[in-house]
């Protein structure tokens, strides 16, 4: 059970994404064609692809991150960095040269990684130990992913959705700024039995173990909000094909028209980054208001399911 | 400042190295003779190359700690891992098999990276900050780097040391373990400006900035734990050549015989491993006796510095 002792808020948020290129012109698309048809009938119809360089990426989001919060470079107390696809080998000094650039200079850096798509409420329950210690005030957020096509396919699992290049960025304070969501509740479980269902005979027993976790991480978090389903004005997903989105909402307790997935078609699923820009989008589209409730919903690498609880304050 | 408010213990220490070759050996050694040259006769004798896959690693060292701990898997309420050099694209899945398999299967999982060579002491912080709010009680922390010669020197900059390949395991917990020591202090320092002397050119620059921001994590320290260096019965510095750590020594106020070197000759520099493999070799060495203390330094990828205080309880 998580629910922060002291209330801690997210806000400020920005991301950027590369190229949008159609699926059908994929790397790997002339060996997946009955994958990129099945995946473009349920809504999946292009992703990013990433060519600017991580350091400009930081420069550009944390810029605009910090204007939004109105705070300075300088009352970042801590920098979490989360990522999937980092090649170690070539990027491991972008980050701090970005960070001296922009001015947070005594910020203690952190750095997530390993669980995948759920890297960022891991980044998030990190953010929140740290706030509930009385070591940071305001901290800096940020997440990138870029596929290598060369190394492996877009296409997700049991054709589930397809990746996008991303980079994300917000705040997390314990304070109210503009514009904020108040994080009531940040809840991890962990299924490595699951990784054992990996070939494709084992589909059905994979389908079965995912949905009792993906049930029983929801569960907890509503009897950890002491809410249910009908408390909450959205569930978003990652962004994951439209008849797997349904599954999940179905298993949440959600009907249709409170789960969101207008971002399923424009974006694909950005890593740790779907909810993130979910957000952005739902406060530009003035389709959030004072009170609302979200439900954000994630599983990473597939073992560890993630549900985050927000109030728009 | 980061003094527990509830005190934490590392205990039951374990790890594996692989292959060891003489530095001559080394892949691009017909490049890099002068440097090899010099490190050699500085201390640097040998490397250790791993062909262990990761998983068969994590089984033989958590086993060998949970042993040691008289703890069982099912009393692991999280683990931390860390890595500098994992391939994000291979082995993205073993952690998760390993510990289902060795029946850790309600442990929230965590990642840790991007700060090299203070990995571990950044995953000491989550540690410690899980188990101040209650979060765990015992939290398996791990760390595995295997370096691609085909990807990068094994030299680090400036022929400071050489990259060793390693797998290293301990627990953390609330409560005090057999030969537990207990952590007074974990404090760290960003210094983002070190990171723009990367020419050689900037030698100069680079080593004062370096010495200055090494200096201040040590008086840091000293002053959280209200010590000065007289009273530490060690220093345990990376393993970096003889002439470095004398430097690093005459910095932190340590003399000679305070300070750990017996494996610089035998490892070299296993990432964020020395430390914990220090500790296990002081343990065998009977050179630890209670009331012991003990001052780690480290430093990752010349923009993060640490400092973490143990007392041998």
């Amino acid at each position: 059970m998580t629910i922060p002792a002291k209330p801690i808020y997210i806000h400020s948020f920005s991301h950027r994404c590369g190229d949008w290129i159609p699926i059908e012109e994929m790397q790997d698309a002339i060996d997946n064609q009955a994958a990129i048809h099945q995946l473009s009938r349920l809504g999946i119809q292009r992703f990013s692809k990433l060519q600017t360089s991580l350091n400009a990426l930081i420069t550009e989001n944390l810029e605009r991150s910090l204007g939004q919060a109105k705070l300075s470079a300088d009352d970042i107390d801590a920098t979490i960095f989360f990522s999937t696809t980092l090649d170690p080998y070539i990027q491991h000094s972008d980050v701090p040269m970005a960070l001296h650039d922009l001015g947070i200079t005594r910020a203690i850096p952190y750095g997530v990684f390993y669980n995948q798509c759920t890297n960022h409420t891991q980044a998030l329950q990190l953010a929140q130990l740290l706030c509930a210690e009385g070591r940071a005030n305001h901290i800096a957020v940020f997440g990138y992913d870029a596929l290598d096509d060369n190394k492996i396919s877009r296409i997700l699992p049991s054709r589930t959705s397809v990746y996008s290049d991303a980079f994300i960025s917000c705040i997390v304070s314990r304070e109210v700024r503009k514009d904020s969501y108040r994080i009531d509740s940040i809840d991890h479980l962990y299924a490595p039995e699951i990784s054992q269902y990996n070939r494709p005979e084992d589909a059905l027993h994979f389908i079965t173990a995912y949905s009792r976790r993906f049930s029983e991480i929801c569960q907890q978090s509503y009897k950890n909000n002491l809410t249910s389903s009908n408390e909450y004005n959205f569930l978003i997903t990652p962004n994951y094909n439209f008849s797997v989105v349904k599954n999940l909402a179905e298993i949440a307790g959600f009907p249709e028209d409170r789960v969101y997935r207008d971002n399923i078609t424009r974006y694909s699923h950005c890593f740790s980054g779907d909810h993130f820009i979910a957000l952005q989008h739902l406060e530009k589209a003035n389709k959030t208001q004072q009170g609302n409730r979200y439900l954000l919903t994630a599983v990473g690498g597939f073992v560890t399911f993630s549900a985050v609880t927000l109030m728009r304050v």
